[in-house]
């Protein structure tokens, strides 16, 4: 059996969004920005791109501009508010400690130009409160941004009530909705989201391309200077097949959320439920506002990566955590954030489950995992230490 | 007929290239970070991919990172080059007034951080000499960025001689190499080059995808931040699939560059001649140091908007410069610099032939752009006044 459950890493292409990718690779060929009928065609599919995603999310047509993915537009939005805070004296962020990397490092690079970053606790539950949210807005903040779904352990945060806060206090509010989109119902006025970022490898679309919403009246700044494609604010030539593509997965994606994630639920309580036989692991993460699909575990004792390479040749492809920083030897920084202790954190698993997600393989992921970190726990020299009580057992 | 005659624009995709991708949009789809098979997988393309074109433009594998197209490789290349400088006092750069805009408004921005530029001429047959280059290196000099082919008159530029005036100088030499890629022999060593900028739509690859080579020891400056991809300065999970696209094409336009390039030379020559014929116009730059496909005229007493209308009408998809900066009212850039008057630079065409483009389609081109100059000087107000001698001709 075989079995791909690292959907939050990056998803199979759907068949309708290869399908919507084909055409504009030979046929409407054109670059959007000539003038001629080639290129005309192309500039009319992406319009009309552009138009369909804006509806999925709740906007203007004007809001979308497309970037090359989930980082790009993270760190187009978080530069755009800071600039825009610096005009008016405001260098202060909120945001939390587990954020992806494409944030935090953003704001590590604001760090050093003298702005102040606050990172709010995201508790054992991995939630972010709105109320903390308002106790750390001050006069000089400029942005708080915080993300729809966690990566990792694919906590959902009350965006909306977030976004609700934000406004009351006039300040710019930025979810990456990297994981969220296609998951998670998104409507960014509903919502109260002034900017958003999504990524269209992660919802069964190609690689290489996202979105940045940018509520109309925000002067984005460029990360990307050159020509004057998506109106003067990211140049270089419009990646038309790529966009058709994201455009057909998200609106698939809009189409099933709900019968999806009613079954994806299931799926992903069913499988919580039997990895919490196997003794001393717990579930990182709220055990319900998490993302459909998501199912992240600490076993004590053992190794994150044997656990994965073992999985791997069982057929199942996991992961620890994100790929972005897999191959690193430090632990996961969300899962010290809701404050698992580094020797611990190191032997997580993260399953992403999929659309095509079946029972049968629960079961045998459930078997598998099970079977798996039976047979390293009776290898590991930290494992007898527990057993024999040397150690004190950290997860219950 | 229909002739597509805008290559320089963008192209149609190879079937090469097409067939290239698609075994990675579901098959090979996993996340080249993921340790798991699936993902080792994609790894191993990656790598493979990065050989490949390693090979094809002379240097090590790891001299590569993948961008998302031609802007942002020359965002991430200026920007790198001008914080090496600064951190050793050196603030000045040397490029040339008709470089593309991903050059010439990072330069901008670059001036805004009191950067001096200094833009040479590229005389009326839009060439610079080496020795001026050698003139305007100053003691303060860390960068000097020069386009390898032009890409409004495809001009090319000597930048073997002027890397290794560069480096006599100890000075970094960057080429935006978006047009040359694929029509011009490339070899990074021998031409004396540090970095380099591709991107593959230009050559009958996927758009969204491009390649910056920076030459081992040189550190470069993110532009995205976020995950460790692309040796950690390039975040963002890498768009395996048009990485690979791109691969395939740049390795077939390199195997066939001489056979294209000389029946290309043939027919542009031969489109050149046929031009010539109209009266009142003028080749744009050189008539043998220039791409094999490119032709650029100005005419005499016409719009070029006009001119790519009813060219279109008549089947033929053209432009007047750069589809980066088409719909804009200025005139080009690039003709201004070469010395072409405001009134002249707006009456002009360029048509960019490509691989598949027939003797047959270059006599049909002679024959419509004769005709269509001839029916719009007919209602030209200007023309009238150039005719009855009120105004002055500006070509001969």
């Amino acid at each position: 059996m075989q079995i791909y459950a690292d959907n939050a890493a990056t998803t199979c292409m759907s068949q309708t969004a290869i399908q919507a990718m084909l055409p504009y690779f030979d046929n409407v060929y054109g670059n959007p920005s000539s003038l001629h009928s080639v290129g005309q065609r192309a500039n009319e599919a992406l319009t009309s791109a552009r138009e369909r995603i804006a509806k999925v999310l709740g906007c203007q047509a004007k809001e979308i501009y497309f970037t090359s993915g989930g980082s790009e537009a993270d760190n187009q939005a978080l530069l755009s508010a800071a600039r825009l805070g610096q005009r008016k004296g405001k260098k202060h962020i909120v945001s939390t400690a587990f954020e992806h990397h494409a944030v935090l490092h953003m704001l590590k690079r604001l760090e050093q130009e003298s702005f102040e970053i606050t990172l709010l606790d995201v508790h054992e539950n991995g939630i972010v409160s709105p109320e903390e949210v308002a106790a750390a807005i001050r006069p000089d903040t400029c942005l708080v941004t915080i993300m729809y779904a966690n990566n990792e352990i694919g906590t959902i945060q009350p965006i909306a009530e977030i976004g609700k806060v934000c406004h009351e206090r006039g300040v710019l509010f930025h979810t990456d909705a990297v994981q969220a989109a296609g998951h998670l119902h998104i409507d960014v006025k509903e919502q109260n989201i002034d900017m958003l970022s999504l990524s269209a490898h992660k919802f069964h679309g190609p690689k290489g391309i996202g979105v940045l919403y940018a509520r109309q009246g925000i002067l984005l700044t460029n990360l990307i200077e050159g020509g004057a494609q998506e109106r003067g604010r990211r140049a270089g030539t419009e990646n038309l097949p790529a966009i058709m593509g994201m455009t057909a997965a998200l609106e698939e994606a809009a189409e099933g959320i709900d019968r999806n994630a009613a079954r994806l639920t299931a799926l992903r309580d069913k499988l919580i439920a039997g990895l919490s036989r196997v003794e001393h692991c717990a579930l990182n993460g709220d055990a319900e506002q998490r993302l459909p699909g998501n199912v992240n575990f600490c076993f004590e004792g053992i190794e994150g990566e044997s656990l994965l390479l073992l999985l791997d040749d069982k057929g199942v492809c996991a992961s620890s955590g994100s790929a972005c920083t897999s191959g690193s030897l430090d632990p996961s920084h969300v899962l010290l954030a809701i404050g698992r202790p580094h020797e611990v954190a190191h032997g997580s698993l993260r399953l992403s489950l999929g659309e095509d997600t079946t029972e049968e393989e629960i079961d045998y992921l459930i078997k598998t995992v099970t079977e798996v970190v039976t047979y390293l726990r009776r290898m590991s020299p930290v494992w007898r230490e527990l057993q024999s009580g040397k150690r004190a057992y950290i997860l219950k």
